[in-house]
């Protein structure tokens, strides 16, 4: 009998990644929360810890290692330099490499940032009749650099990135009081319905992932994304960083159930 | 006619404190937000903000200055070395002076950390019918070290502080709701009933504040304190560290209401 990717455990999903297969990671290890990685150098990572602070819905913080540590108790026994099906590498702002194992580019200063991912809402919003269009399609989701500027901290400033679904209009307002549960995972919607003000020409071509089916009666529905510190990463021209690729992260072993609000 | 110190506007209030009136500030300016203030030099900036970070009940962030700044936009035209009406200056973890102006201590490097004070969800606890001791015995509120380890960062570590509020039993419930929706200034109680379990023997002896009377039919309960960051810069023995005094907060223009969750 073939398990479902929703129905595989953290680990065995984390496995199947170590072994190479690149693939995003939307519907996978149902009930558990994902991840946005970021690492970046001691040096920087005062300056990324503040924009964090400052810039909540996208950079939701779940952990930041110790210097060169590539574990974290939200995933005892993983290693973040193996287990996410793809990596970015930067340099001076540039995209270098997309790798599926980092440790060639590893460092001993290197603070890894664990973020957030819109991800782990989404068993949520099907489970309260919201449609989730990419999971439907079978592709990534559509992210989209906007002209919303985030509050920068120290060198670091960027733009808003964030990830859209499409909604019944009947269904926005569900989508937003699901999704405002988990502040932890974007939580509530930043923007819903007008991609022309938030600088988005067209919802066919995403600047990451992949495009999406709006059909008659859904309006597209902007939330947060954890991707914003690579458009900042690249507006800075930091000297390194290793980031997850769009879409493909970082499986823990946190329940869903433990992000939500418990004030 | 006599203005209520509830009824002054912030800027009032501060006026008074910049003056050198120095008095705890429960009760003042009624419906806006109060802040305890950490300033630490650059250096020790980022083990203060993962430690925020990783213990966001007791350290609620509502800004980070720049280095040697003494503005924030939480008040424009606030002075940070001057308006709160009691201050501590700390040296290798030792308290060393209680002026009520720092001015002679600033440095050009010092980053002062903004974060949520209990006293901002009082107003919330009376209009829900909840009493609230220590305004009612004009004493400031009583203050615990407790048994509870925080999360460390970097050099950081030390005990959960906690402020204590009697409530009548069958207002607990309402005091936990109230505050749960205020998690920036520091949210619902840590603990409800038994001070024995966070190793507070006797309630007559804060170790910051003053006493109050817990009467027949009420518990204690406890809420995380801005107050931690004191006992770890004690326990850390930071080289230098300025921070209020104990119930004599920064008075903010950010109303109450602006601080309630909208995730």
């Amino acid at each position: 009998m073939e398990t479902t990717l929703a129905a595989l455990a953290p680990a065995e999903a984390r496995a199947r990644f170590r072994s190479g297969e690149r693939v995003p990671t939307s519907g996978w290890a149902d009930g558990f929360a994902q991840a946005n990685l970021v690492s970046v150098p001691r040096e920087a990572a005062y300056d990324l810890l503040l924009f964090c602070q400052r810039n909540p819905k996208p950079c939701p913080l779940l952990d930041v290692t110790e210097p060169g540590s590539w574990t974290t108790p939200l995933a005892p026994g993983a290693d973040l330099r193996l287990d996410l099906p793809g990596y970015r590498v930067w340099q001076d702002g540039r995209l270098v490499d997309e790798p599926t194992d980092v440790r060639g580019w590893w460092a001993d200063d290197l603070v890894t940032f664990l973020l957030g991912c819109s991800f782990t809402f989404e068993t949520a919003l099907l489970e309260a009749g919201v449609p989730v269009r990419h999971l439907e399609q079978g592709r990534n989701v559509p992210m989209y650099r906007t002209v919303r500027e985030c509050r920068p901290a120290g060198r670091l400033s960027g733009p808003l990135v964030v990830s859209m679904r499409p909604v019944p209009s009947e269904l926005v307002p569900t989508a937003v009081q699901v999704t405002a549960l988990v502040p932890a995972v974007h939580g509530a919607p930043v923007h819903v319905g007008n991609p022309a003000s938030l600088g988005i020409d067209d919802l066919d071509t995403p600047d990451y992932g992949d495009p999406v089916e709006v059909r008659p009666g859904e309006v597209p529905v902007f939330w947060a994304c954890g991707v914003t510190p690579q458009a900042v990463i690249e507006q800075a021209r930091l000297p390194f960083a290793v980031t997850h690729a769009p879409g493909h992260m970082f499986v823990t072993d946190l329940a869903d159930a433990d992000l939500r609000r418990a004030g």
